[in-house]
């Protein structure tokens, strides 16, 4: 759950003690509000505004277009109180999203058993869809031999789904409150696995999305061959639907999303009825293969394992429910243990039903129409009956992408909150949903789906690895849990857990030794450069915390910054920023730089301004060449030169370097002296009159934005 | 000549008399240095600096990367006084483009004629390489009857040739300081038609770069069948040349652009002398063009017209020497007259001698050899003659782009100056061009050649009218001049330059009719809207001449802004920008609003910051929740409460909304303040860590941008 003390971090004794100390330093500042600075012209009520009226969700809106309110003395007068709605990007946004939602909304509602089962299975249950047909299709390369081992290889894949749960069975119980690979490897085998956990997990969440969804695609086209050579464009659009869907938050609508699942539910038992009784009727006869199915290779233990690997994406999503354990009603762990254990005897049931029916019919993956279609029309015809069986594979693959939709930017937040990800995957959209993780989480399933043309057998060597690598590193971490904890019924939970790691770590070492040509070695590349760049994430961000510390030294630092240079030579833990330590008001030295222009309204305004501060100040021009200098300095006089002017010339016609040079000289004569430099600004209503300004504020900016104790200031001047 | 008036307008007697009235106000403000203001703690040498040795063209290069030199006091302590070296990014450009040049390099040097020749005629002679082709391809439709017409239609092209080259002779005398078409209509017709020649000019200069490397490449595939394929690459290639070469500003190498121009003409005379003894040893007897010129268009007028209006294509570039006559040794327009003479003489002979060729070995456009290269084939073989033949051709047709990239950007200059284009345009770069508008001209005309697979015959139909535009208004203009001037000669000028405004009037609406569907809409769309966007560029230049006029009203104004809104009923021109008219530090009351996040070195800094400007301020927390807010409150009790504090709720989770609330809120009470917001900005020395950070401070500045009298002020926080 994310908290606010994401963004505030709570501070313990011993820092309140020191912001204690730092703040004594500003006892007797020139601006001390106790000790009498300047009285405030400001209303106090001020700080209690805007009153509960003025807040509206529109009126809180970030896309609030500014420009259109004029908020100045006049719309007082004209006692205009009423807040702004929306622009018109900002329409359009509610239209597509919804209206914002307070912080409060985020209360996270218990599911039933019943809800439970069908939203958190989805993912497990649909990979049935593909994980045989992957199966298959392997095999198929060594011809009837190959196939003839389908079902052997079938019963190893359900050994492992039983061993799988029954490891997970555990995790449940020992998380109570959500055991996520993440977590459970951070936890029990330190920071490294942890982020090798969530590295494979989060490539599994991007190959969900583009696997279930290619496969999904392939159910519709199967069922549709007309639309055969649209799905990467069907594909690409599911996943803006997907994108949009879950930026407006459907994640809470739990009930819903039942559906699908027990409609896929009913007709795969369905279909496996039927397809039984077909069978029973033959006697139990398999019919072979067709003739086409030559051998293209031999049957190695090569190809059995690489096999055995495809075979396995099956069990992808079988760890969802281990996530979610504090969405359950309670007892929690108790409920979750009982849908997990139901929905492993779905998974096994379905997967060794689909292998046996394949088996009987001798149904082979063609790459036309998938194996599941070919089921169902040798079983049902064309009817209707086939067509439910159809849509009710491609909703249900739907709805096992969209979990991926629920997981990954949660794991991308707590990845955040650790400080291995960019911040902003902490934020909250609107609607209470990750929006940054779930924008992510598309542009790299698009990508994935794209540059794969949404083919299903081209995406599964990469899906393995990522899930795999996450289970083996969970269960390993749940083993030194058991030992660690050594509770009642440890020695068989632990033993329960080992036989899951080493049955997922061979799983692993197989796909990724297998299908290493194939495409796991991206997955594997992908893997090892989300550890370096999330452990080089973490590296800056510790190295932003200490920088931004209260430390000791500040307290009781005399507060001049030449004395910090010279102890920085002594090796202690001081001086985050060179020379730059002014936190203290005596500390600050004024001198303001108006770079000045011309002078028009705009330039005497931002003079104006600077002379109104009353603290030490000169105008600075920058001329290309001395004559103009010379005719800026006539106009300055004619002006009535009442402010210090130095004028620079700059041959080359450039202005951020003469001005950067300028402030440096001042630091190199003066370090003790903050600098703000003024800038005025030409800022015009419409954006589409920007480009005919030149921008030069904005340079400046940035040129000066590096420079120690430079402050910048722009004072506008609006053009309407 | 660019100015530096043109960036720093002179002020008249009323304007500098204004200035001083404004000034008088300023007489007694708290800051007026001469009234005894703070002292500046700057030691006035600090004006003069940087000295001659710092100002080396590295150190002022835009592209110095400030983050690598510390420039605190540290480096003055290890007395490092070295300027700094370009970074990584500057070397690349320098390596690519040359050191920058001083502006006083800008010394235009003169051309004789035997060089002036060659350079500012390569646009008109190369169009032989293309004209004849196009009027030939249109003709080829009506079969051997329309053939049959190619020389009595040539016949009038070069009469057009003649009659246009004696008109431009007069602008050449009317214009010694040169006499483009949009000066010369601009000054005579008025400026909408002005602003027509240049949308003429400027379509003609995208084009003859598009075109004259379509026909460049054509003249290289024809001699080397192996390249047919490759004509989009390879004229994207020249043109990133072209671009390289030009911000280089290749412009002075006037005597090497000689050569192709004379080689062409070497070779085109060669190959006329050739030809013409080929059909004296036939005598005369011309042979007919293949039997596979069938009629697919019967022979009408309208067929005429076109094979007319394409012809005329082999004109353009003919007013090129008029443009440039400063560019001649004295007595310019003199010489410039006898270099129009030598050029006019030299294409009609060319252009005839080209027909008469044709004619003569019954050549027709076939599309995979252009008729040069088939002439060329006929007369040399496949010798190193020929291959002479297509190099001169391909390399005088590259020169000549290269003359629209001279034009292209000092027209659009002229165009800024007079406020009808973007300021950008104005700007020198390091070398001297005018960089934006070569870097416009490359954009465009890459755009155009790509789009029309670089096909000459495609492009053909868009080129005419805007050079015919420009030339009929040209002409135009030149028959008001005379009859307003009616100097000595002025009826024999007014005749000529008549003749030939009428004559381009004619092929200007021909051209316009009957190749309006090939293309010639899009070059009239192209025009209309030019004229469109340009006039809308000078309305909104006047209207921010307007806003920042020192005006009357400012001199007289008592300094407060309440008065104002009062005073605005007056329907008097006052008010620029509603309520913001704090022009004078008396009227400007500060108030400074420090947006804390948290406190944290960055916060405390910006705090610190702010107090010590002795200015009236308070600090504010914006919260997601009252138990945050509450949260906040204790830290800042704890820290010791030195300021006033506000603390808002957002239950939304956005920044920005309740800020520019808060903000306007203020305005609301105290409508005379001018409010300082202070951000404190984390900034990072890697580029890479950018979005690690939230950069809220960036967002909240674009958030206040607009608002009246609100200035944003950004306390940078340096991580190393």
């Amino acid at each position: 759950m994310p908290s606010p003390a994401d963004v505030l971090p709570e501070l313990d004794d011993r820092q309140l003690d020191l912001l204690r100390r730092v703040g004594q330093e500003w006892t007797g500042a020139p601006h001390d509000s106790a000790g009498g600075g300047p009285s405030l012209p400001v209303d106090p009520r001020l700080g209690v505004l805007p009153t509960a009226d003025l807040v509206t969700p529109e009126g809180f809106g970030r896309l609030v277009t500014i420009g259109e309110s004029s908020g100045g003395p006049r719309s007082a007068a004209e006692g205009s109180e009423v807040p702004r709605g929306p622009g018109p990007t900002g329409r359009a946004r509610r239209a597509l999203l919804g209206p914002p939602l307070k912080s409060t909304a985020l209360a996270r509602e218990s599911m039933r058993k019943l809800v439970a089962l069908p939203v958190l299975s989805a993912d497990a249950l649909s990979s049935v869809a593909y994980g045989p047909e992957a199966m298959l299709a392997v095999l198929v390369l060594a011809g009837a031999a190959g196939l003839a081992l389908s079902l052997p290889i079938a019963g190893a894949i359900a050994f492992l789904m039983l061993a799988v749960s029954l490891s997970y069975r555990q995790t449940v119980r020992a998380y109570p409150r959500g055991g996520g690979s993440y977590i459970v490897a951070s936890d029990n085998l330190g920071r490294l696995s942890g982020l090798a956990a969530a590295a494979g997990l989060m490539t599994d969440y991007v190959l969900t999305v583009a696997v279930s969804i290619a496969s999904g695609v392939a159910a519709i086209t199967s069922a549709l061959p007309g639309l055969g050579g649209a799905t990467v464009p069907i594909g690409v659009g599911v996943i803006a639907v997907l994108l949009a869907g879950n930026m407006r938050g459907i994640r809470q609508a739990g009930a819903l999303f039942a559906a699908p699942t027990y409609a896929f539910l009913l007709a795969m038992f369905a279909l496996l009825a039927a397809g039984a009784a077909d069978a029973y009727q033959r006697g139990f006869q398999s019919i072979s293969a067709p003739a086409t199915a030559h051998a293209a290779e031999g049957l190695g233990l090569l190809l059995v394992m690489r096999a055995f690997a495809s075979g396995a994406t099956a069990m992808t999503g079988i760890e969802a429910i281990s996530n979610a354990v504090p969405a359950f009603k309670p007892v929690r762990w108790r409920n979750a243990r009982v849908t997990l254990t139901v929905m492993a005897t779905l998974l096994i049931t379905l997967f060794a039903g689909v292998m046996f029916l394949t088996h009987m019919t001798g149904v082979v993956p063609n790459g036309r129409e998938t194996v599941l279609s070919q089921l169902a029309h040798l079983t049902f015809g064309s009817g209707p009956a086939y067509l439910a069986v159809q849509a009710a594979t491609a909703a249900v693959l739907l709805l096992a992408a969209n979990t991926a939709y629920n997981d990954f930017p949660r794991v991308l937040y707590l990845l955040a909150r650790d400080h291995y990800a960019p911040r902003l995957f902490l934020r909250l959209g609107d609607r209470l949903a990750f929006s940054n993780g779930i924008a992510l989480l598309s542009v790299a399933a698009r990508l994935v789906f794209v540059a794969f043309s949404g083919s299903t057998a081209a995406l599964i060597p990469l899906y393995a690895v990522g899930v795999f690598l996450a289970f083996t590193l969970s269960q390993a971490g749940m083993v030194v849990h058991w030992w660690r904890l050594r509770d009642t019924h440890w020695h068989k939970s632990l033993v329960f857990n080992a036989i899951g790691c080493l049955l997922c770590a061979l799983v692993l070492v197989t796909a990724a030794i297998t299908k290493f040509a194939a495409g796991a070695w991206v997955a594997l590349v992908i893997i090892a450069l989300f550890l370096f760049v999330t452990t080089r994430i973490r590296r800056h961000y510790d190295e932003v915390a200490r920088a931004l510390r209260l430390h000791p030294d500040s307290a009781e630092r005399p507060g001049h910054t030449l004395v910090t240079s010279h102890r920085a030579g002594s090796g202690a833990l001081t001086a985050p920023s060179r020379g730059e330590q002014e936190e203290t008001p005596a500390a600050i030295h004024h001198l303001a730089v108006v770079a000045i222009a011309s002078l028009d309204l705009a330039g005497l305004r931002a003079l104006a301004y600077a002379a109104a501060l009353q603290q030490p100040m000169l105008a600075l021009h920058i001329s290309p060449s001395d004559e103009e200098a010379e005719r800026f300095r006539r106009y300055w006089e004619v002006w009535g030169d009442h402010l210090p002017l130095r004028t620079l010339v700059s041959p080359y016609r450039v202005i951020a370097g003469p001005l950067v040079h300028y402030v440096e000289a001042i630091h190199r004569e003066h370090p003790d002296l903050t600098v703000t430099v003024i800038l005025p600004e030409i800022v015009t209503r419409r954006l589409r009159h920007r480009p005919l300004h030149s921008g030069i504020a904005g340079r400046l900016r940035r040129a000066l934005r590096p420079l120690p104790k430079v402050v910048v200031t722009t004072v506008p001047f609006h053009i309407d």
